[in-house]
Formats: C-alpha cells, structure tokens, sequence
C-alpha cells in the first residue's frame, strides 16, 4: 500500500499536530489553517498537500467567500482507513472493524475457549477479521492497524501476555507478530481488556472526563484508569489489578491467589455465584446470577448487594486516593442493575472524603458490552494518528 | 520589569518549545539549533533572538569548529531569574529562593502557629520571601513567580485552601492574591504541600521515575502521586488523601473525621505518640517518638513496625492500583527509620502481586525536609518555561 518513506521526527510531528487540530472533522479553507496553525501559507499548504495526497484529509465542499470564487475546505476522513478491533474473553471473541472515528462499521461474535492457546484462538479471531473486512468493502491494504485485548496481563511494549492466571498457553505468546502476519503484516497493538474497556467508554461515553475509573466485575474483577484522557497503566502495565485488594472487614475467604480476604473472592460473579449455589439455588455462572436477580430472586438480589459493598470498601479507598469524576461498572454483573450500584454507593459515601464525592459519578457501562472493542480501536488510532505512528500511514 | 506583550499561542508553544530543548543546559550552535527544531536557520535564528533578548538563553562559549571562525553556542541560564519557595506546616514556615533550576539559593526556617490566620502567616512569609531575595542579592523584579505548599486540600485553579481540618481561619483564603500585592505582583501558585513533597522529591531524587508515590506520615498521613512526570490531582484535587482510607484488619479505633479504622487514627505520629503514653511513655509528638526509637527504646520501636504495618496494608491496594516503580515514605516518623520501612515491606510484599512488587522501591525521603521547597519551586518553573507561562517572562 504505502511506499516506505522517511520522515524526521520534525516533520512527522507537524503532519500529525495538523491532523491533530482537523480530526474534530471541522471543515476549515486553507487559509483558516495556516491561522490555526500560525505558519505561513506556504508552510502550512505544503504539510496539507501531504495529508491530502494519503487520503487522510480530503477536499470536501465550499466555504462561504468573501467574494470571488469560493474557496474549498478539507477536513479529516475516518474513512481513509479501517482498524481491526478484537476483544478476547475467557469464552467470547468479538471482531470488529471499525473507521478511524473508531466507529463500529461491523461485527461478530464467536464462542471460543481461551485456553485452546494463542495458535487456535488467533487463527479463529484472524479469520472472522479478514472475513469482515472482505465484508466491509475493503482489503487488508486499508488496514490501519489492529487492537486486540486479552483477559490477563500484558507488556503493552511487546504486547506478550505476562503470567495471565486464566490463559493457559499463552504466557509469553507474539501476540501481536502472530496477527501481524495474518493480517497482511499490520501493525498490531495489545493490551489488557479492562484497561481497553476503559478507553473505550472514554472515548464513546465521557470523552471530556479527565479522571475516570473503569471497574469490570464479570468472573474476576478488574479496573482500568483513564488519567487526562491517557491510560495509567503503571511502571510493569499492572496498574489496576483491584481484584486482589483486601477488603477492609470483608470476610476472610481463601483466594484462588493464596492470599485471604482479596475483592475477588468476596464479591466477583465466581464468589457469587458460589455463595447462592451453597444456599441451593441452581447458579454455576455470572449470567445465571444476573437472571435470578432479574427475575426477582430476593436471595440473589440481597447477595449481589452484598457483594457491591465490599466492591465498595475497596473503592473507597481508589476514590481517596485517586479523586475520579466517573467511576463506570462494567461486566456481567453489573447487568444486576440498581442492586450492585446501590452497594457501592451506600460504601462509598459512608468511606470517602465529601470533597471527593460530591461530584462523583458512580454509574453502569452505556456501551452495551463494546467497551472493549472501542477501546481497541480507539488505542489503533490514537496511534497511527501520532507523530511516532504516523508515517506508517503516509 | 517587561513590558506587555501580546504573544499568539502558537508563538509562546514554539518558544516553550525550543526553550524545553535548551532547557538540558547543553550548549549548541545557531545551526545545531535549527538542525534539531527542524526549522530553518531564519525561524530558528529569530526564536533564539527572542530568548537572548530576554537573558533566559545566553552565548556561553565558543563550540569546535569546522573551519573558520568558531561559531558561538547557547544554552539556558537557570540564574536569569529567581523563585521564591514557600512550604508552610502546622507549626513552620519554611521559605527558599531558588533559580530557574530549582536550586535552592538561600532558605531560612521561622517557627509559626498555622491557626495565627493567613494574614498574620502569609506576612511572615512575604517578609522573610523578601529578606531572602534581598540577600541573594536579586530584586522582586527578578521573581519568575512563587510557589506555596499549604498543610491542607487546595483548589489548584483557584489557590484557595478547602475545609482545611488543621489550618482555622483559611478555609477560601486568597493566598495567591495576598501573597502576589506584597511580592511584587507576582505570580503565585498555589499547591498541597505533600502534592510538593512528591513533585520535589520526583525532581530532586528520581527525575527518569514515571510512577511514583510520595507518601508523608507525620502528625496525618497523605500523599502524593507523580504520573509521567506531573501530579495526579484528581477531579476537585483530593487526590492522594490515603489518610481515611480504612486499614484492612485494623484496629476500630474513631478517628476524628468520625469513621472508624482509619489509616491516620491508626498508623500517624499522632497514633503512635497516644499510644506510646497511654504505656506510660513520656511522649507529646512525632518527633519524642522518632528520640525514643533512636534511643532503643524497644516498646516505641514496636509500635512504629505495627505502624508501618497497617500503613503497608493500605499501601498494598495502592500498590496493586497503581504499580508504582517508588514509594518515598517521608514526614517526621519516617525518620524512625528501618523500622517503619520494615513494617510496611512486610505487608505489601505479603498483599501485593509480584509483578508489581519484584521492582517496587520502598525507600525514605532523600531530600532532608527540602522536598517541599523543591517541589514549590518546581511547580513554578514547570509553569514559567510552558506555553502558557512563558509570556510572562519575555
């Protein structure tokens, strides 16, 4: 597709600084961006020509002159390229292919078992990809780039996942060379799929949120941090891992890490669902927990409430430390709705500071299960817009 | 001392810009300059021009030549301007001059009682602000700005303490103001004073950290947190405030916030000393407490480990939370020593995981109670060199 062309770092920066300022989508006369940009004609139209030559910008319509002929505006087309976004789960792999806007332009659903290992389930999770480009209109030459989250922890600057407790096989695995070579040598970024989760609601949901706290309680419990629109991902990529936090006067369970008293073996949809299949309801899964809370089990209801207030001790303690405007309870079991929110509310205030709180937003995920995939995408193009990424697009 | 000059954003960025080049102290040539902004030798030429004009870059030297005449070099000069640094405590005034490095220059410590009120306090300051520069042999007309550390929650955009427990009389005061009518009508930024604690320690001790966690246990507990290089100040800036967290296993001691278990009513010099006499020991504050450990004393030397322990237990969930590279433990009773350190190493190595402990540092403070006055005098810096400070010194 691209022909290798060298860029220095200068130029790279002021081709991606430019693009930076028309990815709002704004359509702007070339004089409007030589003003925005404060260089002069020449300058600023020769790093347009640029962008306009990779179809990143385009031509696309008349301003209203001030006389004479009417002069053209350009703006960014999310539709110069295409990402594909793929969020692994211990049974599920969604694929998706979405524009440059991260938009969604189609998607597919497939059970897998993660730990049938990375040459398996990558082969499966390519397949659905190419096929869904083919679908799309396109070809793997418009491929931008590939996002892909996996449920463990990853070294997001080799995108290996580290010691992932429930992804046998998988230690250690080239992720990312793997579905580069699959995908027409495309560049591939990974990541953990909370820290994705919160990105993408981000993007989606809060884009003008500066601290955001994305808590997935599915089978384990995990969180993701947004930091001034960035993730935090901390000095080994571990940060977030609250799942085996103790929960201040929680119950001393034994945790599947050795350890007692951790979050997860409290109040994660496994914890759960264990606690009412010993009081003889027949609960082997987090969905099963969420229909008979639907349904209006009293017991399960009371469980899952339960469990939202150790959920909330430990958060309690995040939001003193970290002061989030939104906290977003993603996974499975926040599908029991007001009953999981109602715990953590009632612990939260009861534990933090009022300065913390008064403004804080405790809320369910909005993106309907694509938290992920957004994020994925949205990690894709946040980087091949950069300066550092970019040339792979000129 | 400058005249009002309107600047367009995009100039000031690019000044910044090559000022955060030359900002390394490097000497470089005119065409060393141009090579690395990747600008032509005129725009490159006329930039430097500006910062020569205002003594923030000077010609120091003459580089090796190519033949020829050998051409002159340049780089920023930390004395072109001074800070003045203000840490305030319950009971100490703390005030510095620094240069545009944020070396400290000339400091002095005044005993003050921080419930006199801000107009009372902030006078000794200002006073002792302008003895300092005086004898450093400056002007007011020299100050880049002042930066302030307040023993209390501050809204950062405003300067303006917020419900401080400790400090009668502040709540909403105007220390920016104040402070700016006696100094000259400079600018004047406002901060936490353990936020500065872990800006200061961050640039004095481990500039190439990404992630680091300041924490002061002193008469309370608090902390600061250092993310890529700048403060994590959450969404109202009360972030950090790990003293009411609730220490998992704790004691169910009250604490004067009226929640029960908290970090700060267990594990804070307070803590300690209350339960140190109510053993009969002859101790008032934090620092009979650090005199009985030093002495050998072998109860206080107990009670500062359990300390550093329920302090560990908290630690832990911030550790897991964030993956931090360093934990500085400063304040008075981190001068207790090993024992303290030891306390807490033992509990977050037990709770925390090891893909985020196998790095982790947990050392004491290296600053010697400067670390306050470093980061004051960081914080203005940082802000005068930025795009959007930098007008006010050209």
């Amino acid at each position: 597709l691209t022909q290798p062309v060298s860029f220095s770092t200068q130029q790279s920066g002021d081709l991606s600084g430019l693009l930076q300022i028309l990815r709002d989508g704004h359509p702007r006369t070339r004089a409007q961006i030589a003003q925005i940009t404060g260089q002069g004609r020449f300058t600023a139209g020769s790093r347009l020509n640029r962008l306009l030559e990779s179809g990143l910008v385009t031509a696309n319509g008349e301003a209203v002159s001030t006389g004479g002929r009417p002069p053209t505006t350009f703006a960014f087309d999310p539709a110069a390229r295409i990402v594909v976004a793929i969020d692994l789960g211990a049974t599920h792999a969604r694929v998706a292919v979405t524009d440059l806007a991260a938009r969604v332009m189609s998607e597919h659903l497939e059970r897998i078992v993660i730990g049938d290992g990375p040459e398996a389930v990558l082969g499966v999770a390519a397949t659905i990809a190419k096929l869904l480009v083919e679908r799309s209109g396109h070809s793997l030459a418009d491929l931008a780039g590939v996002g892909v989250g996996l449920p463990g922890p990853v070294d997001h600057t080799t995108g290996r996942p580290t010691k992932p407790p429930i992804m046998p096989g998988w230690d250690g695995a080239d992720v990312a060379g793997r579905l580069s070579s699959m995908l027409g040598d495309a560049h591939v970024l990974v990541d953990n799929d909370v820290n994705l989760m919160a990105l993408g609601e981000h993007a989606a949901e809060f884009p003008l949120v500066d601290h955001l706290m994305f808590v997935k309680v599915a089978t384990g419990i995990g969180a993701g941090l947004i930091s001034d629109g960035s993730l935090w991902r901390g000095a080994q990529g571990a940060a977030g891992d609250i799942g085996h936090i103790r929960v201040p006067g929680g119950k001393g369970v034994v945790c599947r890490c050795g350890n007692t008293g951790c979050l997860e073996a409290i109040a994660s949809g496994r914890a759960i669902a264990a606690d009412l299949a010993a009081a003889g309801l027949e609960v082997e899964s987090s969905s099963d927990v969420v229909a008979l809370v639907r349904a209006g089990n009293v017991r399960a209801s009371r469980t899952v409430r339960s469990a939202g207030r150790d959920l909330g001790q430990v958060l309690a303690g995040c939001v003193n430390m970290l002061n989030p405007s939104v906290i977003v309870i993603g996974g499975m079991i926040a599908e029991a709705g007001e009953h999981l929110l109602a715990g953590i509310e009632e612990a939260v205030c009861a534990r933090s500071l009022p300065l913390a709180t008064q403004h804080l937003r405790i809320v369910t995920s909005r993106t309907m299960g694509r938290a992920g995939i957004v994020g994925a995408s949205t990690m894709v193009v946040d980087y091949v817009l950069s300066e550092e990424g970019l040339p792979g697009l000129l």
